[in-house]
């Protein structure tokens, strides 16, 4: 079977691919060809080492989304402002190519006036979701690096809030005092719920040091200390969402859980949801939209 | 003029060594052998390299605090539990040396139990604060790295907090996504003040993000975004203090500047010592008290 176009999901830190045929994935591939690690001009090659064995004779539609439509990517697709639809019809940025085997079109990403705030790549998940929910109303939250929490009404994104939950994570559990104390992996939930409550009441940035404090003195553990530490910066993050409303964290495993977890300490019932096919159902979408 | 003991000021990143004649300095010398950067049998020759000129044919006082005694250090000198007086008679830990011409004493650092905290070096600044305002009642803030919050009560210190302010400013400005848009130097106080006011509002760490955005969409230039960052980081800060208290910030320049205004947009109006000369005299406090 021979694909009819290829999805793309260009992050910072990632390149992945998908050969799909309408909505359906034949094949994947993915190469650490994020955007961070690439030059001007080295896009297109990138793309084409990853996709060449799934290009024929005639002209391949390609339709990317993610940090490969920042300043710094391949090229620049200008934000579209909230209120709006996650995805658009002739809203995507047609890429020029050397190689005449690929079409490129980048979706954009969204951006909120105030408070100032931008997403790549979530968008395109945040569509996928509606393409499967479209009369859905309340709050995703979408974990990672930088957590995004975009409400929903009436098949647009009203606003949304980016918490740089991940990224503080990872920089203090591995380079600030705390990586004295805090382990590489393993999780405690009796640890993280009480780094949870302290988040909840506003113990962030507060209660940060206490960690190292407590390994010194107190005989706190590096695994509990992490638990900690990720309860204290999860609940910080959900303590900002207003109780009332519908939430479906995207996402799976134990981060997925983390959140479902918070959530519920700070009263809402959220629902997890797998994100894993949502970019290419939101890829399928910009297509189909594109081209209607 | 010979010195009759030796002063050192020993922290993480730098070896600082006074020498003195009573309470008076006749002579200072620095260098970059942190704690930090020195492993075990490492100390006493980092010591004497850079104190080497005072020494004569007797045996040399040296007392030193700081992270030198910390479990990485030279010798762990176990911390004091708060309450207590920040420097005490007898308390400082004799470190054997293979050099007789010197006699080397560690000053340990206070903890508190709960909430668990710990410090080293500053209880000597703070006795010789003491030394000149014996009867302070109040709230001392020490700015840095790892910024201290101490509450003193008839000479003791009664309670103190630990914020990682100046290690989470110097992580989100250079090593995160922030470092894309916040400059390397300079100040802009209606931004700061803005910050301020944010993290007051218990802003951090939902706000952070908002730099990035800013600077991407709305113009926010990379001196603004530094100084807004300060403000925020700071702002949380010293929202956690009554506002009741005798306030003094230990230090100079624009770091102690910014405090003073923090403070004051809480409602304190708080006075800045120099701290320059308190650790000397605080070390000379504890050399007295231990002869004495």
């Amino acid at each position: 079977m021979t694909p009819d176009w290829i999805a793309v999901d260009w992050g910072t830190s990632n390149l992945r691919a998908y050969a799909m045929q309408g909505g359906r994935v034949l094949a994947e591939a993915e190469a650490p060809d994020g955007m961070g690690s690439l030059a001007a001009g080295q896009f297109e090659p990138a793309l084409l080492r990853l996709i060449a064995p799934w290009l024929g004779p005639g002209e391949m539609q390609v339709i990317a989304c993610g940090m490969v439509g920042a300043r710094q990517g391949w090229a620049e697709a200008p934000y579209r402002a909230v209120p709006c639809a996650p995805v658009a019809p002739g809203q995507t940025l047609r890429v020029a190519t050397r190689d005449p085997r690929i079409s490129v079109q980048i979706v954009p990403g969204l951006s909120q006036a105030e408070p100032a705030d931008v997403m790549r790549g979530e968008e395109t998940q945040i569509a996928g979701f509606l393409a499967r929910s479209p009369g859905f109303t309340g709050c995703l939250i979408l974990p990672g690096t930088h957590s995004k929490h975009v409400r929903i009404a009436a098949g647009q994104v009203t606003g949304f809030r980016t918490w740089m939950t991940g990224e503080l994570f990872a920089l203090l559990s591995r380079q600030s005092v705390l990586r004295h104390s805090v382990a590489e992996a393993g999780d405690d939930p009796a640890a993280f719920a009480r780094g949870l409550a302290e988040g909840l009441a506003g113990g962030v940035p507060g209660a940060l040091f206490a960690l190292r404090a407590e390994s010194l003195i107190a005989g706190l553990g590096p695994v509990a200390a992490r638990a900690r530490l990720s309860g204290l910066l999860i609940g910080a993050e959900v303590s900002a969402l207003p109780v009332a409303e519908d939430c479906v964290v995207i996402g799976t495993g134990a981060l997925a859980e983390r959140y479902i977890t918070a959530l519920a300490a700070r009263g809402i019932a959220a629902r997890a949801q797998d994100g894993a096919a949502l970019v290419c159902e939101g890829l399928a979408r910009a297509r189909q939209e594109e081209h209607s």
